[in-house]
């Protein structure tokens, strides 16, 4: 039986994908709580699993692990349960494309310019920016066309079965329909919106929802 | 014969890390060139390669891609020549690690806080903004220390031929190198001094040296 450990807290958009990547392979792991925004601070020891002071880590059987594009891959090519990863060079190729677009060009408009400034901002007694939240909707609509030009004619990114660019995407989005601006921007474009009810139907999703999510 | 065409110009890092691969890959390939600082702006029809406006773009008999990670891995999964990846899952998942810590660490103080700082500000007629050097010396120890942890015991990153994280290494710590600040970085640090002598002796950098790097 194997040991695994994701470090990290379930409001992370980063800690959430290492997690559907885990759920959808079926493992067993556990987190261990590691907040970034905790008064007290990192706990002791933390920069030893990773000296940049984020999260998700892993640990596999003593073997340390983080960046999160690190890690899913390694989780994929080493657990048993589905893969989710194509086959076909060129689909795989597509695959890291639209994580790394998700990374470098979808997670700040998508969580921060909107999600943060539009919902938590106000949530924790500050004033949104409304400047950062119109250049995010541009720079969110620029992603989201680079994105349909890229993924599948299905509800999900490729292929019928959930994979690491669904997983990577998912929580990035759903954090941004949580803002209306996020969410009308989702609806214009049409299929991030069946994309979302494609991946809520999954039991990877329910068992690593946020708790800055609405509550039912 | 297959048909390699990246799209960019000689200066950029990402373009010399996806001709590095190929380079090492021993591919024909053409350099189609764009430069995305040129005073008429971008070659017409260049958005439709890639949308964000940025460079390397790849054509492979018809395949476009952009995004250096998926570029490099494409490249060495699909064309002949020596394995540029590790073959044991840690291993590349290590080799993966890397690259994404050069990306999400390194490439901002190495290049921009450093290099372009430095160097090519004043070549431009620009004055350097010193407390950028300053800060971008504490950020460039973190990650050169983070990298060493990670590295294996020999010059280069990850055994004892260039691979993928050598070949995106390379032109980021060249580029550092040529600020007084990032020299003595790499000096203190001793190990890549001897990667970039190691690299240096591969026809592949002479291959694609960059023309911001002093003409012998």
């Amino acid at each position: 039986m194997s040991s695994l450990v994701v470090y990290g807290a379930a409001y992370s958009v980063y800690v959430r994908i290492v997690r559907l990547a885990l759920e959808e392979k079926g493992a067993d792991y556990l987190l261990e709580p590691v907040d970034i925004f905790a008064d007290e601070g990192l706990p002791a020891g933390y920069l030893e699993r990773h000296p940049f002071g984020k999260i998700p880590a892993l640990a596999h059987d003593g073997f340390r692990l983080y960046e999160t594009v690190a890690i899913t891959q390694y989780i994929d090519e080493v657990l048993p349960g589905p893969a989710l990863m194509p086959e076909d060079p060129r689909a795989r190729a597509r695959m890291r494309q639209i994580i790394a677009i998700l990374d470098s060009y979808g997670y700040r408009p998508f969580v921060w310019d909107l999600f943060v400034e539009r919902v938590r901002k106000p949530q924790e007694g500050a004033v949104s920016d409304e400047a950062v939240i119109a250049q995010g909707c541009v720079d969110a609509r620029t992603c989201l066309k680079a994105l349909a030009d890229l993924r599948g004619e299905g509800d999900l990114f490729l292929g019928d079965r959930p994979g690491l660019a669904d997983c990577h995407a998912y929580p990035m989005l759903r954090y941004m329909q949580l803002a209306p601006e996020g969410s009308a921007l989702l609806e214009e474009a049409g299929w991030p919106l069946r994309f979302l009810e494609a991946m809520d139907r999954r039991p990877s999703v329910a068992a690593t929802r946020s708790p800055l999510e609405p509550q039912d």
